[in-house]
């Protein structure tokens, strides 16, 4: 085990993973809110939208809007996910300078999700980094299901290793290793990511996991103990996988801050503005948020 | 770090410290149900009841009814909470062969709660200890508020070990350190149950968390990272402390057991009956349960 972290990297992943599963219809004024209330809490990393499909991802429709509307925040990095060359064209119109490219460790997943093999998912990929690299963007690569997949089960390690190696070959500079229906044991953590760290870089290595069993935090001090310094979350917990039965919301980025808080990790972002930020959104959503913080809030013993 | 442990025991502590929180009368034959149904999932240490005083917590009134109604259940040991020396012989009378003591590792705690110093605790705990043994029974000691007390905040490891210590000097063969208001994190663990297994015995550790903050199975996980192999929960999440402001559930069972089955960890409960035990409370309660099982399976983007 490395000593643990001083400093941890948050991305915040709730308006593009937390929202994109969100039912319903948010209007594009209250996430630009959201998103200038989690800038407000001092997020330095915000994935914002994704430039796919409106007929995939209805919620998201509005991604040429939101991304207009970025507020003008120096120092934070605004991202979008992409999922193919037109995607790139829009966000390069819409002036996103980091982007996502997604796909996973398992070829099931894949197929059900975007329709390809994982191959040809990085076939797909590389025009697309070369393009945006070209145009002096950054690229982030996640790779879901790097643990357990809905349709296909356990993922073997080496695996999850093949496919970062391949995504940053391409040229991203960050692989979002991704327990994409909240799956995942710190054993799991410890033994994928572990074998990960033996051939890449610990610094490009993001880690994404959602609560579906409550596991989450428990991965994330797996890959503290193993030096891994770069979690997404989401506010307010929001969120999960459209495609994958079962999942439910991402890591609530105010549980993650409560448990980095007590350890004395740094992370330069204020716990009680995300909650804030997370009621910007809990308003349009009819149902309670999922984050330990909300509940706690919202009292002992109250149905909602 | 120790290798992690290849099997673990769950103490239930739902049908005492679960429903001692729980607003509204559950039935006596209800609680008797769960009883037996926690059995039927394989579980063989319950803590069944609690012989207080009726007027401070009337949930558990019925001590007496639950005791006489346990199940024959060979293998299986059902505790009870014992107070005083009144409430030793009310438990002797009721067939129980194994009790709990309690007192805190902060005088804040025990001033609010029971209304003594924890010196003053030891000294009323030490005849009913003495004359427990001599009935041929065994006594576990809890030691809340091990890692934060709610009126006076961090609680100093040595402090901890002093009262536990002292416990297990009074004759307990078990001392369950106790995460009373679910505020640890897994620093906090590794650094208190660290400095604790320098001097104790590792298998008279015993570790009790709450998930208020969702830390919870981050903290099992330092525990077992530890080696100790011991570990409290409450079926569906139930209970808090009424005592604590703040406090939300136990760790749930069931998310315990997914974490640890996931893991490999054997523990000879099954995770379904769990849920099915769990769920003859549910009915009597005028809320949701709390565990992520139990969430999971009432499914995504439902209000309750």
């Amino acid at each position: 085990m490395t000593p643990l972290p001083t400093h941890v990297r948050i991305v915040e992943v709730g308006p593009r993973d937390g929202l994109q599963n969100e039912p319903g219809t948010i209007p594009t004024e209250t996430k630009l809110a959201f998103i200038r209330a989690l800038v407000e809490a001092g997020l330095r990393d915000i994935e914002s939208t994704s430039f796919v499909s409106p007929r995939a991802i209805p919620q998201l429709a509005d991604a040429l809007e939101v991304a207009r509307g970025l507020p003008a925040a120096p120092g934070v990095t605004f991202s979008a996910l992409v999922p193919n060359e037109k995607g790139l064209e829009r966000a390069i119109d819409a002036g996103i300078r980091r982007i996502a490219v997604f796909t996973a460790a398992s070829d099931a997943f894949t197929m059900k999700n975007i329709n390809m093999t994982i191959d040809e998912s990085l076939a797909t990929f590389r025009p697309v980094v070369a393009a945006a690299t070209k145009a002096g963007m950054s690229v982030r690569g996640y790779v879901s299901s790097a643990f357990v997949c809905p349709y296909q089960g356990d993922v073997a390690a080496d695996r999850v290793r093949d496919v970062c190696t391949r995504l940053l070959d391409l040229g991203v500079d960050e692989v979002a290793v991704s327990d994409t229906i909240g799956a995942a044991s710190p054993r799991d953590v410890l033994e994928t990511v572990g074998l990960l760290l033996k051939t890449l870089p610990r610094e490009k290595i993001a880690l994404h996991f959602h609560d579906t069993y409550g596991t989450a935090l428990a991965n994330v001090l797996a890959g503290l103990q193993l030096g891994v310094t770069t979690f997404d979350a989401s506010a307010g917990g929001l969120g999960g996988c459209p495609y994958a039965p079962g999942a439910s919301g991402n890591l609530a980025t105010e549980d993650l801050l409560y448990m980095l808080d007590r350890m004395g990790i740094q992370t330069g972002v204020d716990l009680g503005k995300v909650v804030t930020a997370a009621e910007v959104i809990a308003r349009c959503l009819n149902h309670p948020l999922a984050s330990r913080q909300s509940q706690r809030l919202r009292g002992p013993g109250r149905a909602s």
